[in-house]
């Protein structure tokens, strides 16, 4: 059994053409599927089954710490759009536009939302009068467009899946607070539901985000050395408050200017999971993000007793794992090969003699090992293995961040280091525009961000030599 | 204590004026916002939750009867929406139109979808090959647009929510169980969580859906005599496989068409809770539905022990029920008020005299009943009481429906019907479109369904006296 017998189709290799392998993995392992809508996808059962489980997780993430969830209009009209200066400059390049109801020609076109913000700020002005009204902490579950001229399944799509995280308070330490609560929040799911270890820093002047005062990102490595930004969260200051109106009567009864957040993530992360821990064989999921974390695949399931047992040890194993047995009628190697594609963390076999036995062999995604285990000690062992794949697969990338995660003192040993060895760069900075111009026409990479763990490399700019003001992450991103 | 305190505004009374009353309430019990976006409404945190519960009841039934979520664009071509004959006609007229993508003029428009036939008859002639990949059952929650000319919140807006179920079969017989299967579950739905009872029927081929072969629906009568359409479901027979190409090979190597279905119910369900169980002072929420089920409203909250108490209580109570404590520093019969309106199922006041004697007050929002419970016996009483008014308001509403059901034999009582009784009026119809159209003109009724529950009323059609076919439920509709 196992590799010898594979009989699903071969896929591109991750060292071959990373980008072909990207392509083929999100098609071979059902997430997605193309259709006649330009840069849009399908999300197949098996990909929305990954999305659920993600906001399932971020959902309770978010009630715990007070949000609750509402739905906006997807259309925004034009003028709603223009209201805030910076904003409406950062989208209205992208969006799709609306132009006609049925045989009508609108009077005003409507944009379909490329985020929402807009939308809050108006319905802000209108429910928050007083400081009883505040803190407002609001998210919504949608789809957004935008009109990118080029894409790829989960990483750029004209329209994507996303949460947007809205609120508004009576200050702005507590708009800060939230700010980096919810950038938090991010990073601890991230780390302990997708395993996917990320920087935590403030985003330069240049990539922020269009009518931010502050955006702060998250920023993982993926396994080609290639930065993914993971999520964003804002803080607005009193900008929007401003443009719109949004005012409330303090206790001294005097009018305020509340202080605005918003955050997000989106499909994407989808993107990330595939990209920091899938190999050649397909997809390998954390068991926290798994739709099926086990999979029994009988061997001579024809045999009497095989498949009562297989169906014995999936109720027996359903209270603690997410459990199926594959009583197809494919070849077991076939089976193998197809449950590897689609990344499930753990394969049980189990067959005659393993029944004589009273045994079954378990399988890891992650590390190919193969473990010998006494079935009376199934139900003890499969939940501690889950726990343990979670655990290694974060740290594996941890290591894989770290080992392509580089130190540039001058240009050129930023250039080679670009061209060498992808990966994270550190180096020190001015906070100049300019320099970060300079950095990204030469080498491609962008400033990722400034992380909050700053670290002494110097005391000049790794660009002009002028004295330096932080340390940055930089790299080349999707 | 109690109506005479009342300092929420008053909204209009049902029998004076009940469009004014049904606005009324969807604004005060903040269940919607408007916004500049014409005929699209804002569904405010509580309004959601709501939805949130009818997703989660809803979704459990689908994924319990095999069905998988996925997710499809949102825009549809031009090209793509045309190529069934009837599905264009229905839906042509009323599609918001995307013309530009940023500056650019699109070479074709795309529709926003108004629902996703066509997004899905195009996926599965990709992802169906052979008879092991049937059945195909498919859900999708997401919005829709369609460009009506005038709109209420929740009963017709140009965007709203919904589910769409999407499935493929090997035999029209298959397709046919699995359009009753979910109609059944839609009407179990809507009875055992919203308390509404419904007909169960099919429609007359003037109602029935754009491009189906027969449609299915389940109605149910508002407070003011008003039939509302709840939920279909529609058997395609292989018409969209024809025109999409979506054939499969069967066990004798022979191609096949596949047989379809689809069903769907929206957020229009959360307007026919509120027409179907409202009263004068809001919104009336079975518990099975209710985001809060029972709200802790302390008397006299300053003095020693009250709000500690109910806290406790809360804290006992929360294993079982969805439970708060109003400590807001506003006045108990401004709270008592605020919670009538938004319909919470039950309301609990404890206050220094209360603790004394060791109980508590609960005072039941469907009727208004006052019941006095010794502190020991609540764990017990609060989950009895829940059933009990999930099971009374199902009783109420199901009498209101069947008092204001009536039968007519001549088109004379039919109109006279129509004007002094609102209701559903069951009368024999010869199943010829002129007679429906003719009754249509006379009366405003429509034909809401043949009902499966067929019942004798005479020989005769209502309109034209010739034979009849079949007995019909009419009715004006929302």
């Amino acid at each position: 059994m196992g590799k010898k017998e594979k009989m699903v189709q071969q896929i591109t290799s991750m060292q071959e053409d990373f980008a072909q392998w990207y392509t083929d993995v999100v098609k071979k392992a059902e997430l997605i599927d193309y259709s006649s809508v330009r840069g849009c996808m399908i999300i197949r059962p098996y990909g929305y089954a990954i999305w659920e489980n993600i906001q399932k997780e971020l959902d309770t993430r978010f009630k715990a710490t007070g949000h609750e969830n509402v739905y906006m209009p997807m259309f925004i009209p034009e003028g709603l759009l223009q209201k805030e200066k910076d904003h409406v400059e950062g989208f209205a390049p992208e969006v799709a536009w609306v132009t006609h109801g049925g045989e009508e020609k609108l009077t005003e076109r409507l944009c379909v939302r490329p985020t929402s913000e807009t939308l809050f700020c108006e319905h802000y002005s209108n429910v928050i009068q007083s400081y009883r009204d505040l803190p407002k902490l609001y998210n919504q579950w949608c789809s957004v467009v935008r009109w990118e001229k080029t894409t790829r399944p989960f990483l750029r799509t004209l329209e994507f899946l996303w949460q947007e995280g809205h609120t508004a308070h009576a200050t702005q330490e507590e708009a800060q607070e939230e700010t980096l609560r919810m950038l938090n929040v991010y990073a601890e799911f991230c780390e302990n539901v997708l395993a996917i270890p990320v920087i935590k820093g403030q985003k330069t002047e240049k990539e922020k985000f269009a009518g931010a005062m502050a955006t702060y990102t998250i920023e993982s490595l993926m396994h080609d050395g290639k930065a993914l930004q993971s999520g964003t969260s804002h803080n607005f200051g009193d900008g929007f408050a401003r443009a719109f109106d949004i005012q409330y009567t303090d206790q001294n009864n005097e009018l305020q200017y509340v202080y605005q957040t918003s955050w997000g993530v989106t499909t994407r992360l989808i993107g990330a999971v595939i990209m920091v821990h899938g190999d050649d064989s397909g997809l390998v999921l954390p068991p926290a993000l798994a739709p099926l974390q086990l999979v029994i695949i009988p061997i001579a399931q024809h045999k009497p007793g095989v498949l009562d047992k297989a169906y014995e040890i999936k109720e027996q194993l359903s209270k603690s794992v997410r459990v199926k047995v594959d009583d197809t009628d494919k070849m077991p190697g076939w089976k193998f090969s197809e449950h590897e594609m689609k990344g499930v963390p753990l394969r049980l076999e189990i067959g005659p003699k393993d029944i004589e036995k009273q045994q079954v062999v378990l399988v890891r995604r992650d590390t190919g090992e193969k473990l010998f285990v006494p079935m009376e000690e199934l139900e003890e062992k499969v939940p501690q293995l889950m726990e343990q794949i979670q655990k290694d697969l974060l740290e594996k990338a941890r290591q894989h961040r770290d080992k392509h995660t580089y130190i540039a003192h001058t240009l050129e040993e930023f250039e080679k280091t670009v061209v060498e060895k992808p990966g994270f760069i550190k180096a020190m900075w001015c906070g100049d525009v300019d320099c970060e111009n300079e950095i990204k026409e030469r080498t491609g990479a962008t400033a990722r961000c400034i992380p909050f763990e700053q670290e002494d490399l110097g005391s000049t700019c790794v660009c002009c030599g002028k004295p330096s003001k932080h340390m940055v992450y930089w790299g080349k991103a999707y």
